[in-house]
C-alpha cells in the first residue's frame, strides 16, 4: 500500500474512533472517511481490532520523538510533557483516551496494547543509554520502571483521578522519580 | 435500605459488569442476580452509571484497608501488593480492570473514577501521616504524587503492557519512589 493511503487509513482510524467510540468504529466508515476502498482495507487488516493495533502503533497523531536535551532530567520532563498534552490536549487527548480505553476494555485490543508501549519504549530506550553513559544513572536503574511510573503517574492524576495537571507537574513527578520522596 | 440488600446489589453489580461489560449491565439483570425488586434499585439510583458509581465506591471487593506495618516502606509495599491482586488475581481483577476500563470508555463515568479515588486516597492519608509523625518523609513530599507514582506504574506494567509482575516488583517500585533513580 502506498505510504500516504496508509497514513490517511490510520488518521480515520484515530479519528473515527475518538468521535464514535469503538463500538462505532467500522471498516466501512474508516473507507468513507479515507477515501480507500474497503476490500483493500480489508486485504491488509482483517478486522477492526487489527486495524486499530495497526494505526495505534503507526500513526503520528500518538509519536512522540524522544527529546536530547543534554540531561536526563530535561529529556524526562519533556517526555512527561508529552505525555501530559497527549492525554489532556484535543484533539490528540480524545484519540489517545478513546484509544487506551478500548484496549482496557476490549480485550479483543490486549495486543495492541502491548505492541503499542512497547514501541514507545524501543523508541524511549535512547534517552536512558545516554543518561548512562553520562553517569546520570547507575547500572542498577530499571529504565521500563521508570517509564511505567511517569506515564503511570500522568495516567492516574489526570485520567483516573480527572484532575487538573498544572505546569509545575512535569518537573515534580520526575524529581520524585529521579531523587526520592523520603527523608534523608 | 437494608445493609445486607445493598451489598448484594453491590456485588450483583460489580459481578455484571465483570462478566458482561458496561454494555451488557443493566439494572434489571442486577434485580435478577440479587434477589432485590428492580423499582426498588431505580429509586435509590437512578440510572447503571449512577448504581455502578455507588458500587464501585462501597463494595467490599475494592476496598484495600490500608497497612500499618510500623514503617512507610513498608506500609507502601502492602499497599502495592494490595494494587497488584486487585489487578492480576481473578475473580477481583476481573471486576477492578472492567471497571476502570469502563470508566475511561464511558464519560458518564469519569465522576465514579473521580469519587473511587478520592475515597481510596482518603483512607491512604493515614499511612503519610503516620510517616511524617515518625520522621520518613519531609514536610515538601507530596503524597498523591507518591501514590499516583505507585498505582500508576502497576496499572502501566500489568495493563497497558501486560506483563507480569513479580514478586520483587512492590520493593522495587518503593523503593524507586522513596530512594530516587538517579546516580548520586
Amino acid at each position: 500500500m502506498a505510504p500516504r493511503s496508509e497514513r490517511q487509513i490510520f488518521r480515520a482510524t484515530l479519528e473515527l474512533l475518538a468521535a464514535r467510540g469503538y463500538e462505532g468504529l467500522t471498516v466501512e466508515g474508516v473507507a468513507e472517511r479515507s477515501g480507500v476502498n474497503k476490500t483493500t482495507i480489508y486485504r491488509w487488516w482483517p478486522s477492526k481490532a487489527a486495524l486499530l493495533a495497526a494505526a495505534l502503533v503507526e500513526a503520528d497523531l500518538l509519536v512522540l520523538e524522544p527529546p536530547d536535551t543534554g540531561g536526563l532530567r530535561g529529556d524526562l520532563e519533556a517526555l512527561v510533557e508529552g505525555m501530559v498534552a497527549l492525554l489532556t490536549r484535543p484533539p490528540a487527548s480524545d484519540v489517545a483516551v478513546a484509544a487506551l480505553g478500548a484496549a482496557v476494555h476490549h480485550p479483543e485490543l490486549a495486543e495492541a496494547s502491548r505492541r503499542f508501549f512497547a514501541d514507545r519504549f524501543a523508541r524511549e530506550a535512547a534517552v536512558f543509554e545516554r543518561a548512562r553513559r553520562r553517569g546520570e544513572l547507575p547500572a542498577t536503574a530499571d529504565p521500563m520502571l521508570i517509564m511505567d511510573l511517569l506515564a503511570g503517574a500522568v495516567w492516574l492524576r489526570a485520567i483516573f483521578r480527572g484532575l487538573p495537571l498544572d505546569e509545575g507537574f512535569p518537573a515534580q513527578v520526575v524529581s520524585a522519580v529521579l531523587d526520592g520522596s523520603a527523608t534523608r
